[in-house]
């Protein structure tokens, strides 16, 4: 031991990273390691992971298998009330698991008002805020109508929503059209420039795209993201290949079924304004992908991660329409001049579906832009993704990172290993103010909360 | 000695991958350097070039700052002969050094029958050839016309072509739009098929992109080129997302100044149809801010690097109009079912005006697809570009690697560390079947050739 101690330390450190940055910083040598504990779950339920382990992790292949096969097209557009299954006029739809307006967070408040004001259901704010706290509309997620939001994820009767459809089990999914940054409807803003946003969206837009996209005869998604990967997108926090693709699968039919040549130059500027376009695509292409791989009997494999601005909430295929939620936490995040993280809202939105589906913060290596802007290296990325491979049930058949040699993407996040390894999955997200009305605030990244987990896990067991 | 070999022996191998091979074959350890040894000049040369070091090196930074603050718009369109300086009816450019009749490769005698036959000079191709070989016409090199062509790079009178102004400097460079692949002009093609969709792009398509240009006021390439890197592509041989973000910025012009939506429509689809359009425009942006490098006394700096089939040949900053050539290679590539190295020409097109600008392979690290049809990995790519730094005179301040942390590319080709290192310039290439008529047979990558480097290097000394 004396020995030992003469001659200069050299440490391999475990588990705590400010240990080893102290050794560093006292001029010593240390080579970190991460690992965590595993999180705490009843010794009953490990027997029982232990005990289906095999039922289990072919249940897991075969939700996985689902997932993979998954074909999601791009067939047309309708109206909320007339597409969505359940929809009705005083149904509004919001991200996230289940929450009553005394729960809901500022900018899902704000998206509420600009909905009811949208819908001509109030005149003012005021008389908006008043009828939603009266009990006056219902609330679902959109999650359990086959729908998904990004941020609010605000859905209401008279919006317009894409519909994908996944021709290889027929399940569809819905999402209404991108609005861009800013001052949007999905981070709570609910001005009359919002309010007159949406309703060019439905008015202009939305009649234009959907006669380009029944000439069309459908745009594959699976192989535009697919392609997107391949031009640095994760197709969440990035989308500008995944938009560029988009108009160029659909600028032609746009053109051709037009009815004149100013509404196609103004539904085509409007696209090309958003790099954010393609996410209100991605979104309901996993959505759908994922509702296909529901209800394996003993799946541990998630088929659902959303954020309500509250609570941040999951589905195992294994535990039918189940709820699993904790606290949603505040990202890190680039804050647009004049916010800091005192202004921003915790983590909100279905765009976490993007992550279930094996994209996202799991594909973040595709995309080492992102990891920049919150003082990240390419190499970060790289790990990141790296780390998702020990959470993932497998890995994506189509979709590949370039910079790992055209690796498939780690897919299908399995709770049972998020457990054992206390390897939570890793989310790229934008962050809303947390008061009403205002709008986005910044972009970054977050770690999903340990407690659904365990709470997923000891619900299958 | 007796000692050393009685252990195994571990060897560290510099120079020859071979002896590095034949030590792991046998069950040896071995790590290999990669070393050359510099190429063989004259001493009377090495002493001027140490006497010359701290001049040259201040040249060189000269040429490079003309480089980087060059800002390649692409401001109209224009036919080749009202177009280009020194344009006659009688004279057809090709791509790389000057050659006569006699010595062109199979490619560029068939793109120049074709062009013949474009030009109406000429009823059948035995008829053009004839012309061609009796001195009817008389041949230069597109770089002696502001003028850059891909591979055969035949530019005849009535060609349109893309004017791209240096805004920084007053330069202008020229160059045709791109036909798309497989049977083209440019791979040496000429039947009917070739000539009738030259003639589309002369009467429907030019006419249109000229008028949306010119209501755009001007698009600037160099910050397409930088996003373009961004998203997969080194603007060589993957142009994808370079020509989605033209198609992004043109489109909306194209709509509003279009006769009717049906031409719109048409020439959208042709640029859709073709992920290399962007190549065309890549090209005569390097060309712009390469020409504002010229004419730097005592620069070893490349302003030009250019392959006519038969020869490679490069002009430095610093020996004015000065060709050094030596004898083009060839490429290795992934073929076309059907073809091997057998069927291909030699490494030809001005297209490597791109990696003398610091992109193409010297940015193959942004897009390692490249890499991978022929064989290689991500990591092979990572490493062409590192390489690429030994010979670069700096890094790119707009240009960017996403891979290495958004390094700017090596860029400005330092004949003299050409020369010294014994590293050639990694070149990415399409491949032309030797015969005139056939056309593309496959892409790939190629060295330079050492030769014109030596005799540059002595031509400066």
């Amino acid at each position: 031991m004396t020995d030992l101690l003469s001659k200069p330390v050299r440490v391999i450190n475990v588990g705590i990273e400010e240990f080893d940055a102290n050794i560093r910083a006292s001029g010593g040598v240390s080579q970190h390691v991460q690992w965590r504990p595993p999180a705490p779950i009843a010794a009953a339920t490990l027997r029982k992971l232990m005990e289906t382990e095999t039922a289990r992790n072919e249940a897991n292949q075969e939700a996985l298998q689902r997932l993979q096969r998954a074909k999601p097209v791009l067939t047309g557009m309708g109206v909320a009330l007339d597409t969505i299954p359940g929809m009705a006029k005083n149904l509004f739809l919001h991200a996230g698991p289940p929450i009553t307006w005394d729960h809901m967070c500022g900018p899902m408040r704000g998206a509420m008002i600009g909905a009811v004001l949208y819908e001509g259901l109030a005149d003012t704010p005021e008389a908006a805020e008043e009828q939603l706290a009266s009990g006056a509309y219902r609330f679902a997620p959109c999650h359990e109508h086959a729908t998904v939001g990004p941020m609010a994820g605000v859905v209401s009767a008279s919006m317009p929503v894409f519909i994908v459809e996944n021709q290889a089990d027929g399940n569809r999914a819905y999402c209404t059209q991108n609005e861009g940054l800013g001052k949007v409807l999905r981070y709570g803003a609910y001005s009359d420039e919002v309010v007159k946003r949406l309703k060019w969206m439905e008015e202009v837009m939305y009649p234009a795209l959907q006669k380009a996209l029944q000439a069309s005869g459908g745009i594959d998604l699976k192989n535009l993201i697919a392609q997107a990967l391949h031009m640095g997108d994760e197709v969440h926090n990035r989308n500008r290949a995944g938009t560029s693709l988009f108009l160029r699968a659909i600028t032609p039919w746009l053109v051709r079924t037009a009815t004149d040549l100013e509404t196609a130059a103004s539904v085509i500027d409007f696209i090309n304004g958003n790099d954010h376009f393609f996410l209100n695509l991605s979104m309901p292409a996993c959505k759908a992908s994922l509702d296909a791989a529901r209800n394996v009997e003993g799946s541990s494999m998630l088929v659902c991660m959303a954020r309500n601005g509250t609570d941040f909430g999951i589905q195992l295929s294994g535990t039918g329409n189940a709820w699993f939620t904790g606290p949603a936490l505040v990202p890190d995040a680039l804050f647009f001049a004049g916010y800091t993280k005192d202004d921003a809202n915790p983590d909100i939105g279905d765009s976490a579906i993007t992550e279930t589906a094996g994209l996202g913060g799991f594909a973040i290596a595709a995309a080492p832009a992102i990891v920049q802007f919150v003082g990240g290296s390419a190499g970060d990325a790289m790990n990141y993704t790296l780390e998702m491979y020990e959470i993932a049930v497998g890995e994506n058949g189509v979709f590949q990172i370039p910079a790992l040699d055209f690796r498939g993407t780690p897919t299908g996040i399995d709770a049972v290993q998020v457990v054992r390894k206390g390897i939570v999955p890793f989310i790229d997200t934008g962050v809303a103010h947390k008061d009403a009305g205002v709008g986005q605030v910044g972009a970054g990244v977050v770690s999903a909360p340990m407690d659904p987990f365990i709470k997923a896990v000891e619900g299958l067991a």
